[in-house]
Formats: structure tokens, C-alpha cells, sequence
């Protein structure tokens, strides 16, 4: 076996976990940080107290703020960036990059204004490494993963090799990693679940119950599925890790921004508010408007979407907002999704 | 609109809850109770204490304990009985009801020993209505929509005009009703997901996160869905309200006594104490055997029934079943349901 060098770009909470979880396998991982003073204290201390507290990272792991020397010698390099600062970030890196170098997308996002998945924009950055490219997704909580419960990723690429040599690369007792092909479906489904999270807060917020939530939520994932067929997506990719899996962590769990963010919207506060007041991105309330953008587009039905843009940007009352989506007219489940002309006898 | 005569099956809470629903809507309709002091106590106290307490029930709806009574004249009649006496309940009714009368069942479970569905149970029982009779099912806590909580539920028929009818029948301005042509699916998903909520109560209890769960959660919906499309259900309907949607209600709420008694078992109860020690059906316990039977029937890989099997029924320790889950062979997410050859370059 020979000595494989991985990168880790960005030492935010999932970036931390990520090369954690490498470090533990491979003896040549290298985590880039910005700020050369938490490198400083990453290397000093061997914890990220900002983004992983609590968590010991291993003696074997790199610390470093210089990208050149972060990837010149890297074999694979993941980009644990957040979306909107992803292709200056391939932009730096792109020049120091050998043909052979794998290169996969842990950014969960669409780049504003052209709505591009991020593995659209390192195919742009990295041309020539188009069969080397790959997008990591799925239900991962940075800190749970480095705490060593057991959890599951999707690793898609267009490329069967490239998927199967990440999912070489980071298959271990306690975290599965499946491959899929449709790196459409899996980065779509990443960035658009947000916004599910979202309305799923807003729900709660406004007192409804657990049947409420889970209607919103099934529903939600098929008007993201249907914008996802319409953008070639498989509606199968939806239904696993990366959509379904996902969407339920970050509309359950207490630590989802974009939960939280809806909690607030139903207690009275605006998105305007919202952003002004953190200083984190609430991906949900920037993917509302691209989902609401590409549904026009591709001419697709997205009703909670719509709502939801309403809520966002147009003031709309939410309670309003989910009487409307009750009384609209009735729907048969199926025939949105199913290629079959006709499924009843 | 011509007077529409709806009988109940079944006073549980979600029967009650169920009559509740119609009774706003429509002037004729009777719950049927077993017990008679029950149907006492209904009438004049319009409340059920027992099974949906504090929740008043309308002055219209018409309470007995006579099923020829209750029955004779219905148009529609919902079974909301628990899927073992689902059989001996259809013979008793069948004899009073005319051709015309729609069949509903609301039950979730298979019957024991041959596995079908409650939908073939009543086409037994009931021949020459193969086209009146459909299924309800959902994410549907009784007392959330008695409170009238937004809730959506599928109504499944092979019969295009059934399925219509009863969307119509159903349908309130809080109580969203979507057609399915695909009954099986519909069916299996209903009982089929307790096995899966059974284990994410072990999951929880051994200590594990909300990446475990979810992962299990989204691996489980798969195996499922690959049983079902063996049994010719549509793949579509386990990403549905009646797959997933009703999946998350049942492995994430408080009340769901199959999650509850997973969290007995990863404390160190086995499957006979908590049957013993719970006068409620635990059904998780029941289909597990059932999807294991018919996975070996169908030749069906599911990895999760066969080790809450083992857990069940042959003492295996929960924490090692959790590790073998996470160490089996390398998986490609969409192979196993994607009715396509070659979906890599």
C-alpha cells in the first residue's frame, strides 16, 4: 500500500472531524486552517476549541495556514469550506494540483446568483480533473463522528473508480460510506434539505404537532426530489443517506441553525433580523431563494418552497402561510414521481 | 349531495379520532364499540377516556355496541381494529354489507402466520368487492389530529374511482388526504416501519447519536422498499407519507411503543418481558418475524430485521448487532433499487 498524503481545506467543526476520522487511518493528513493562530493552538493544543471542543485530535494529524504546502503533495483533497467562499478557495488551490489528484466537495450549498452545485464549480476550477471529482454528503455531526458513533456518508461521483477509491479512504468500523453516481441528486438534495429545516422550526414554533412535521417533511422531500428529476437528477438518491437520512437530522436535531432559524421566524422575528443578529450563515434562508429561482426555471411545482420564500422575503404571515398549503387543491401521491402513465387499474 | 351513512370500526384512539374527523363533516356517522358499557359511557359522556381522553366528541356522532346495526346502512366503513382480529371482525360484518359499500382498512400489520395484508384479508372476506376496498395510513397520532393539528394521510386503492371518493370523503381544511394507486406499498410501509422504529429505540438506548439514528432510519426505509418492490409495491410509495413520513412520527416521537421497547431491550429486557409485561400489542415484535419470513421468501437481503431478528428471538447482544451493521461488505446506494444498468460513465 502505498503512502497516500489526504488534505483536509478548512477547519470548521465537520473539517476538524473529517481529518480526525482520516488521521486515525492514514498517517499523512494535513489540516489547512486560514488563521495561522488557531494553527498555532491546533498544534499546540491538539483541540479545536472554537469549532470541535471537548474533541483530542490525534498526534499524527498536520496542522498548517500555508495552502501551498497544505496540498502541493496531495493525493486527495476535500474541500470542507462554506459554499459561498468555495471557488475562491479552488481558485487558490487550483494551481498547485497535480492531474491525478482527487478533489470532493463536503460543502452543502449552490453558489449564489448562478445556482451552480459546488462540484459544478471545482470542475470549472480543476479543469482536466473531471473523472477526479466528488461530493461527500450525509446525516454527520461533526462532533458525533468524532466521538465514534457509528454513522453513514454517501461518496458520489460521476466516476465508479474515484467513488470506490473514497470510500476505500474513509470506510471504517464506525463510519459507512456508500457510493452513488448521481452527484446531482446528492449535492441538491444537501442544500435544499435547509430549507425543509427551516419550515419544519416554523412549524414547531407555531405549536403544531409531530404529524404536522412529518407531512411537511415527506412533502418537502418530494417537491426537492421533483426539482431534482427535472435537473437530472435520480429521485432514488433522494429516498437515501444524502436526502432523507439527512433531512432528518437537521430537522430534529436541537444543534440545526436552520431548526432554529424557523423557531425564531414563528415566534415574530424576520430573516432580516435573523441574519443581522448571527454572525453563522443560515444556508436555509440563501437556498429558499435558489430553490425558488430553479423551480421557475425548470417550471416546477414547489409549494413549500413558495411559502417559504414568502415567509422569507415577502413578509407573509407563517401561520397563513401553512393554512395555504393545507386547503390547496387534492393531489395523488405517485404521479409526480412515477414514470408510468398509468398505475390504476 | 346525498346523505352519506359512515360507520367506524373499532373505538381505539385512532378509531375515535377517525369518527371524530367525519362526524364535523358528515351528519351520519356511527362509532361501533365492543364493549357496551363503553358505548354507555361514549353517549352520554362524549368523551373516551380510555383510549383518547380530554378530547370532547361532536353531539352527531352516533355511538352502539350492535354491528348489524352499526353497519347495515353504511356507505363506507373503516376498520380501525388491531390487524390480529382484523379477519374475525370482517366475517362478522361481512354477512350485513351490500356490493356498493366501500371497505377501508386503517390497521397496520400482517396477520400472523400467512403474512397478508389487511387490504387481501378483507377482499377474502368480502368477495365481489375487490374494487371498493382501500387502505388508510400515515403519520396520524390520534389525539394531534383530534386537536386539529395539520396532518396529512395517504388512501390507497387499486380502484382509481375508490381511492377518489374517499380522498373527497376525508379531505378538511386541516386533514390533507393523497391518492396512491400502490396499496401494497402502502400496506407494507405501515408495518414494516415498526421494525425499524423497534431498533432506533435500541440504537437511543445504547447511546448512540442522531447520526446512528438517522442512518438507521434511512438503511431500514431501503431494505423495506427492496421487500416491497419484490412483493410489487412502487419504490416511490416507501419515500411517501406512508414510508417515510410515517417513519419519522414513529421513530422520533415520545409515544411510539415500539421505540419504547427498544429502549427496554438496549436496558437489558428481552422481547418475552416486555410482551409479558405490556397488555398493549408491541407490533415492531410481530413484523420483525413476519419481514424476516418473507425476505427469506423473496430472497430478499435485509440486514437490519435479520439482526433485530437475532436481537428478538435468539438473544443476540444489541451493541455487537449495531457493530456487525457497520462492518458488512462495501454498499453502492442506488444498485440495489434503480432499475438501471449502468448509471456510472
Amino acid at each position: 500500500v502505498r503512502l497516500l498524503n489526504i488534505t483536509v481545506v478548512g477547519a470548521g467543526s465537520w473539517g476538524t472531524a473529517l481529518a480526525k476520522l482520516l488521521s486515525e487511518k492514514y498517517s499523512a493528513v494535513t489540516l489547512w486552517a486560514r488563521n495561522p493562530e488557531l494553527v498555532d493552538d491546533l498544534t499546540t493544543t491538539r483541540e479545536n476549541k472554537i469549532y470541535l471542543p471537548g474533541i483530542s485530535l490525534p498526534q499524527g494529524l498536520t496542522f498548517t495556514s500555508d495552502i501551498e504546502k497544505a496540498v502541493h503533495w496531495a493525493d486527495v483533497i476535500f474541500f470542507v469550506t462554506p459554499s459561498h467562499v468555495m471557488r475562491d478557495m479552488a481558485r487558490i488551490v487550483a494551481p498547485f494540483v497535480s492531474g491525478e489528484t482527487l478533489i470532493v466537495t463536503a460543502a452543502k450549498g449552490l453558489e449564489l446568483g448562478t445556482y451552480k452545485r459546488m462540484s459544478q464549480i471545482l470542475a470549472e476550477e480543476f479543469p482536466g480533473h473531471s473523472e477526479k471529482i466528488a461530493a461527500l454528503s450525509g446525516p454527520n455531526h461533526a462532533e458525533e463522528v468524532s466521538l465514534g458513533y457509528p454513522a453513514a456518508a454517501v461518496i458520489a461521483s460521476a466516476s465508479r473508480s474515484t467513488a470506490e477509491q473514497l470510500q476505500d479512504i474513509l470506510m471504517t468500523s464506525r463510519f459507512r460510506a456508500y457510493t452513488n453516481p448521481d452527484i446531482i441528486g446528492v449535492e441538491l438534495g444537501g442544500a435544499l434539505k435547509n430549507i425543509i429545516a427551516l419550515c419544519a422550526g416554523i412549524v414547531e414554533g407555531l405549536g403544531f404537532g409531530d404529524n404536522t412535521k412529518a407531512a411537511l417533511m415527506t412533502r418537502g422531500l418530494a417537491e426537492i426530489a421533483r426539482l431534482g428529476i427535472a435537473m437530472e437528477a435520480q429521485v432514488a438518491t433522494f429516498a437515501g443517506i444524502s436526502g432523507v437520512g439527512d433531512l432528518i437530522v437537521t430537522c430534529t436535531s436541537k444543534h440545526s441553525r436552520n431548526r432554529r432559524a424557523g423557531l425564531l421566524i414563528a415566534a415574530g422575528q424576520t430573516a432580516h433580523d435573523i441574519q443581522q443578529g448571527s454572525k453563522m450563515v443560515v444556508e436555509g434562508i440563501r437556498s429558499t431563494q435558489a430553490a425558488y429561482e430553479l423551480a421557475r426555471r425548470h417550471n416546477i411545482e414547489m409549494p413549500i418552497t413558495e411559502q417559504a420564500y414568502a415567509i422569507l422575503y415577502q413578509n407573509k404571515n407563517p401561520r397563513e402561510a401553512v393554512l395555504e398549503l393545507m386547503t390547496r387543491g387534492k393531489t395523488h401521491e405517485l404521479e409526480e414521481v412515477v414514470q408510468q402513465d398509468n398505475l390504476w387499474r
